[in-house]
């Protein structure tokens, strides 16, 4: 096995949230914290983000543990971190915002360390497709470019979002994004329609419905973990989309049976995320329960060998 | 491969129906006849239901020539066939009904047949919950009963629903229904209610998301299939539950493995019902096709042989 570290450039934020499970206080959040944290269980991470000195030594201390390289991230002397409030009602699929205050996010640009440049597995996760663009400009020759990007960006920068799209391998959005980007209803017609502006690989997450993998003309359905009960949704998409690259850059190989593997590793990292708020239950993840959760999903998809196939 | 008959009740119509791929105009419809033809291409049916006198022979030859018995079906002399009409815009998830005239289908007495009261398989199809409550006073010992509701029925007649529900087997409904009779939102809680008040297996059809099976405590997840573009949605669920329990009753089983096929084949069967309008494509198919598109379904979901579970 392979492993390839994964260079990940994105949000790190202190969140503040309420479910109908609870809440909490300026806990660690962002997207490259949830996705960096999920990878580094398959693969060393390399991190680009921006923080202020607010950003607390323990989250640091954290994220080195994990086997992440903090090289990348830039902490703005008398700054203050970017912090996001919000709650989620019955319907845990909706997100409010309270309150977003960028803070030094507001002012990023990413710098890629000239020992990040020769990254092979890229993700670029949800923030503003001028940078990613940016990212992009700086890798050398990344095997894999994985881009993430919300309606934010497609209501305000839709073109530089197409733009992002041209020049990557793979995009991650869910359904909803997936049909405003193309106008098509159909997931389907959507996922294919986003093919033909450029990533070869096109992946839609249903939240509560699954995830679907569109590779040139292959097709693949991903369940979802039949979970009775999340504390907080917040870092989902993130933590599996973290769970997926970190996998793939394990496996060396990008291949489609690879790709299949990490959307169900991907699915396990964001079904235990949900499960408690803030990055609390992957702190005491094992990899003995990643792996006990991805039989379990084998079990829940299957109904026939594919060797059976024509009896 | 003992096959036994599967007895079905439900509405016969003739519908008209708009969508954006077209129109048809009193066309063969409803539950009984979509549920009735799925089945029948893996088991004999007997149906339950009633038409007017201006039924078109031509239909009634035709479910004939599927092998399904008609003995159980009143033809009211000088009585009217049960019509709906109703439309699909961008949405095809969502009908809206225009008409509905319930002629004969408005008096219904389900009466079973005495050769049809030793069924092994019934499908109790929408229809009235006190009309299914009679269906189950007459049939003798079935191995499954299954039933079908709508959210007609469960705002009118709750507790008649609930009364089916605490004497069948197994219940087919969407999301939506789930969630209505249960009040939770989680698809996963309102599955594990409602097997809490009766039925021992829940189908929960979530159209261009898959299907769920909870059986006893297990779970399986079933891909949709990634059709671009549907014809007309009407019919989807009957022709699931009608390829389901065709399916079953051929295999002289009711074990979880069987169960799981029998989601598939059912999705196999809506999959094509819904790419033509009516039961066009329903008439023109053949085991072939069905047994080929079985096959994509289980391409969709692989990603790795239970075999290799602990690799």
């Amino acid at each position: 096995m392979a492993t390839s570290p994964v260079l990940i450039v994105g949000s790190m934020a202190l969140d503040s949230v309420r479910t109908p499970a609870g809440s909490v206080q300026d806990a660690l959040g962002g997207a490259a914290d949830y996705s960096g944290v999920a990878a580094s269980f398959f693969s060393p991470v390399q991190l680009v983000g921006v923080v202020g000195d607010d950003f607390p030594k323990e989250h640091l201390e954290y994220l080195e543990s994990r086997n992440i390289d903090l090289q990348g991230v830039q902490i703005v002397r008398g700054g203050k971190t970017f912090r996001w409030s919000g709650f989620y009602d019955f319907d845990l699929n909706v997100a409010h915002t309270m309150d977003t205050k960028l803070n030094v996010f507001a002012n990023f640009k990413p710098e890629i360390p000239e020992t990040y440049r020769d990254a092979q597995y890229v993700f670029l996760a949800n923030i503003d497709p001028e940078l990613q663009l940016q990212v992009l400009d700086q890798v050398r020759k990344p095997r894999l470019t994985v881009c993430d990007t919300m309606n934010f960006w497609i209501d305000r920068k839709l073109d530089e979002v197409v733009e992002v799209l041209k020049r990557v391998d793979m995009v991650f959005l869910n359904d909803a994004e997936a049909r405003q980007i193309t106008g098509h209803l159909s997931v389907v017609k959507a996922a294919r329609a986003l093919q033909a502006l450029g990533p070869k690989t096109v992946i839609v997450k249903k939240g509560e419905h699954g995830a679907l993998l569109f590779h040139g003309r292959d097709h693949f359905s991903a369940p979802s973990y039949p979970l009775e009960d999340i504390a907080d949704p917040t870092g989902a998409g993130d933590s599996f989309a973290g769970g997926f690259i970190g996998y793939v850059a394990s496996q060396g190989n990008i291949s489609e049976r690879t790709f299949r593997r990490g959307v169900i590793y991907g699915s396990v990292m964001a079904s235990y995320n949900v499960e408690d708020f803030s990055l609390n239950r992957l702190r005491s993840l094992t990899m003995e329960d990643i792996n006990r959760r991805y039989s379990e999903f084998k079990e829940i998809a299957f109904f026939e060998a594919l060797e059976e196939a024509t009896a």
